[in-house]
């Protein structure tokens, strides 16, 4: 019984994980997502004012389904707590109260409680409290960005020179509104009367969004407007490359684990030395595709050839389709041979393959010879085949 | 007779292919473009009310004139279906029904059919059918991009990434339109009444496109939008840094196999050894030229030397004109010696170059002295006979 | 008593450094920056006009202590000026004069003086004099930025194809002000009638603001109008291009030096020869953690190890916690065997690491295995002992 | 008497050069500039209306006076022409001939004619003719933009990608063009009433320049709207990302001829192989720097070393100062030992330097020993003197 309950708890808490990749955890994320969009419209719409009853109705519904949803997740995931490995060597009972205090918790808490609130209070959802929950629902939506753990830590790691922008950006904002002032005061008293007013209009111009509520109209004025807006330009220039220099480089280091992960279930990759592994791996790229994806086209020209490393491919040859699985490997002809492809090749189900680029084949031609010559002598057995008239999969007992 | 049909069909369906270089090609893409900016002008005219009779009457007739020549090119792509490789090993009915049910075939023939519906019933375009021919028409411009494979690349090599970007930024949004609507619902009842609108507001303000129809009064109000703005900013930073890591790795991929194409051409090349042509490839880029273009000046400084992989060029010499042809190189001594340019070189044809610049010059002389022998070899042999008045094309049979 | 005074007359002035990372240097600036902050806001705030007399009176209050903290700053500075390496080998009083009349010692005085000046008159700020101190004390925030010099030279770098782009930016302005100047100034002439005006118009268009207080009615206008928005985006990318890539080497430079600053204290490193020593450098990231700060999570998974150049860290492992001073290291096991962490560890005071990076790791393995070799096998007795159940740290005497 | 002429115009022409790099030629830049923007200026002002008669009468003088400096350099221009590399072969008559139908020659020309033309009419500048001028001067601008060239070779190089982002923007255009127009028509026939009018709006829009001057109002069209601004910031990613990448590869190219042309002043580089100089070559930076320009100063931080291709430097020590000329060094310390900077260095006359930068240096130091050596052993010696209290010029005959 408790193995059961062990088990099955086990088993809630992965899919319940946001870095879940199985199948029930990809249902649960799609689910997930669909719920919080219809939840976030709901009260979006509800909000307007004129709306027919029945309408003011049915979205009320809407947001308390969408509450009882979260709240049935709540409920889950304080239950299967203790499958955390962050918990771990802790009592059940302590392993949840954590969890119910963590960040994660109090937001799926707050998440809840009003929604309900409403629902018994009144129906009908007031537009105030229904802001509420935007900001807190809007908040389960980050789990949803896979890739917003790389961009914080682009925006971490240059903190220091982004900070610096920033303050270069305040110091030229306070200075054109000071001298904006001057030039406007008299003639405009009620839109550059003050300084947090004329500070509104360089925040405008300086971001080059331009509402055209507040704009000057000495030429003095004009003069440091035009200033303004080409510091603008150059201030998002700077953002930019900021943000485009560590993004280049956290890119390539994530990439390298996510490539290193899936070589090692190639036997083909593993027989070689972690020298050489290392090389291998800075050169492919990880590309995951659902069931039923076509891959390659026949006779389409190609410039890369794929290692499975997980999942299964058929290859659609005239006679029979030939499936390849895991540590197999196909469209080397396309770099070897600079030939068209030869077959259209589908996933038969979720499928993570390796792909290397012509480009970066030649390279490592140069460097790992003995790789090449197992491609190549694998692809002259196909040909051979292929003119015989039959495929095996290069992967053979 | 089949022959010649067969002959001819396969040189329509070449010329309709939007990858064919030959001089037809470029002539059918060429009038294919006039035609459809021609038909979308006129729509785009038609659609002003207040037009002289004669005009409209014009108008209707270019559309009407546009949408044959659509019809015409629709029942070429028809009858030539069967020469593409993709439907090789069908009969030719089958071919043409695939064809006609793909994508393509789809678009085209929307494309021709509202057209006529309205030249039969009446010759004036109503300019509600008239922008469902600009969407159907506009989908046809995307064929003249040939970069548009790569961009659509990368946008997909990154999708992770930027639909993390985009999550972002619709949290911000929605915070920013729930925190704005505190301060500025009861001020501005009308602009801000509901959260549909402030949405509205954020996205206006969050591109920094920034209307003005819609600004915040308050202080609280401005202040959210100061933050919006300056998020806009750094989401625009983001997305380039984000484009701009892809786009660079993967114009590498695409420049590398287009140089590849064309080394193989040069004799000079393909006698290195894989490896060696690998290193060289990485280096060279390849540059099309029309007849009669100027690819060097005479007394101007160089920076590149060129090798011709296709068509021919004129060395414009004091005495008489000499001819290099395909496997020729010049413009060496401007790397070996930083001379400026000795003559004036001109295409006689279309011609593809690959150029070598400086900077990769000396740093392949690091590792092949043999391509940097042979080049200086002939540079010196050039030289003599410069001095004795005579020139002959490098590459002798 | 001699020594005395000039002990604490050097402590003052390293205190006062903006360079330096020591606990009252840092407790001096977050001061600063706070009574700099404080300063700023209650000028702006005392420029409104229509404020409550009590209000009026706190903000010249808080103004006048700002100034009196600047003025006892401005002191400190001019009676440590001797201890700046700049003016060794001068006497104190003409080390002061020369300080007294460098840029910081004019600014300083500036920022201070006119303070004076309206508390002596008047107690009420008037808002014309309160903004000439935004433009002072603004410039005091400047020293806050540490990546300022990076970003400047960045620009001193590129500043010719920086002024290059700005001269396209002026043709472009000048063009498409004076073609617009011809198409809409008989319908709009209070708008377009004069080159001043219409140039208005293009930079705002040009910079993509668009306030719309100045809009073209015209088709002629409206396409000139489109074709400088158009041109705008190319010359906002232009510049992102120029100081991207300006920036990259930049930062690369920067970084090298820093982490050749703390690599030298890590005895691990120091012991290879200057060529191996370079390549590591290159691979190395420093970064600063205040005290409590949670490097490392248990259960995690990691993709970098770290070496301490400075400063502590304690292992938090199920038995007793363990600490690591200068010239340890941890985290290898993520590396060597992509195992989760298998302990927390926290800093216990202000600590700087050297990262190292997965991707860079197994780079550097192909090339220095001593390095390697020295990384397993403390790794492997570190293993061992936790086998044993318990830990030292891995620089014994 | 013939010589002397020929001597003369020589040297006007070498002046009149505009990539001339001596006092004179950098002089009359100066110059030119100046008359230029005082010309511009003066049609920019003389446009506006109710300007007092005395003004507009001074504003015609200077207008003049442009006009006839203009025409005295369009005169030297013209008679110095046969100089021109160009031109060699040619007798004076046809090269005078050639250059008055060039591209310049006729812009020179069209500068000049119109305003005598309005001097003899007028004194009066009529505002529709100064806007000829201006369209006419503005071009002769372009000269002053060096790196011009560079920008053009970009966007030359990318035009293909660059074509295919247009494309993309006129098909998002003209789509979004054409749905609001469906959603907005009914309720603002004026701003969205046809197809031309919602192409305005569509590209305000997509530019996120957003004037305001029309505004959807529809649920569907402020949707199509938010899109469309989305759009908007992908596409200016993009243009970035490419011009971007295009960039850094050019100006990679372009400072490596740089550096190479001034390397080879250098002999202590000169003695160095092809090969391991082109190594050098892509690792220093060329910086020009005016006469008593303060390169480096005493006791502060360095991270770079300078050799001396061209000028000389005076090195400020106690003593006495000494002269650095042509292939000498200094800085080295700052690189070898990590120390301040142990003197003053400031520039004598116009000079050229090149910069190695300490994350190169080490680089360098592991491929070629013998120029680190030759560093070290010139740092000993001065070491050793600046012991001994002398130091001397590190080349010595």
């Amino acid at each position: 019984m408790v193995t059961t309950t062990s088990t099955l708890r086990a088993r809630v808490h992965a899919t319940l994980l946001h870095s879940n990749d199985s199948q029930s955890g990809r249902r649960w994320r799609a689910f997930h997502l669909f719920a919080l969009g219809s939840g976030l419209l709901a009260v979006a719409v509800s909000s307007v004012e004129s709306l027919p009853d029945l309408v003011d109705r049915l979205l009320a519904l809407i947001i308390v389904l969408v509450a009882v949803i979260f709240l049935v997740e709540y409920g889950l995931r304080l239950w299967s707590a203790p499958e955390s490995p962050r918990y771990s060597g802790l009592s059940d009972g302590r392993a949840r109260l954590r969890w119910a205090l963590s960040a994660t918790g109090l937001i799926g808490l707050l998440a809840v409680v009003p929604a309900f609130a409403i629902s018994i209070s009144a129906v009908k959802a007031d537009s105030d409290i229904a802001a509420i929950f935007c900001i807190l629902w809007i908040l389960k939506l980050s789990v949803h960005a896979p890739a917003m753990g790389t961009l914080l830590r682009v925006i971490s790691n240059e903190r220091a020179t982004l900070s610096s922008v920033l303050i270069i950006f305040i110091i030229v904002l306070v200075t054109a509104a000071t001298a904006t002032l001057f030039f406007e005061r008299s003639g405009q008293p009620d839109q550059f009367g003050n300084l947090p007013s004329a500070l509104w209009w360089a925040v405008v111009t300086l971001t080059t969004t331009g509402y055209g509520d507040v704009v000057p109209h000495t030429v003095g004025g004009r003069m440091v407007g035009s200033v303004v807006m080409v510091s603008g330009i150059l201030v998002l220039a700077l953002m930019t490359g900021i943000l485009a220099t560590g993004f280049a480089e956290e890119v390539r280091r994530r990439e390298y684990l996510r490539v290193w992960d899936q070589v090692v279930k190639v036997p083909m990759f593993t027989e070689l030395g972690t020298v050489t592994l290392s090389e291998i791996v800075s050169k492919l790229r990880v590309r995951h595709y659902p069931p039923r994806f076509v891959v390659v086209r026949r006779e389409e020209p190609g410039d890369s050839m794929f290692f499975i490393s997980e999942g299964e491919v058929e290859v659609r040859l005239p006679r029979e389709p030939v499936r390849l699985g895991q540590g197999g490997f196909f469209g080397e002809m396309a770099l070897l041979d600079r030939l068209p492809r030869s077959a259209t090749i589908v996933t038969t189900q979720p499928t993570t393959l390796l792909v290397l680029y012509a480009s970066d084949f030649y390279e490592i031609a140069a460097h790992i010879p003995s790789l090449v010559a197992a491609v190549e002598k694998e692809a002259r057995r196909r040909r051979q085949e292929n003119e015989a008239g039959q495929v095996t999969p290069s992967v053979s007992p």
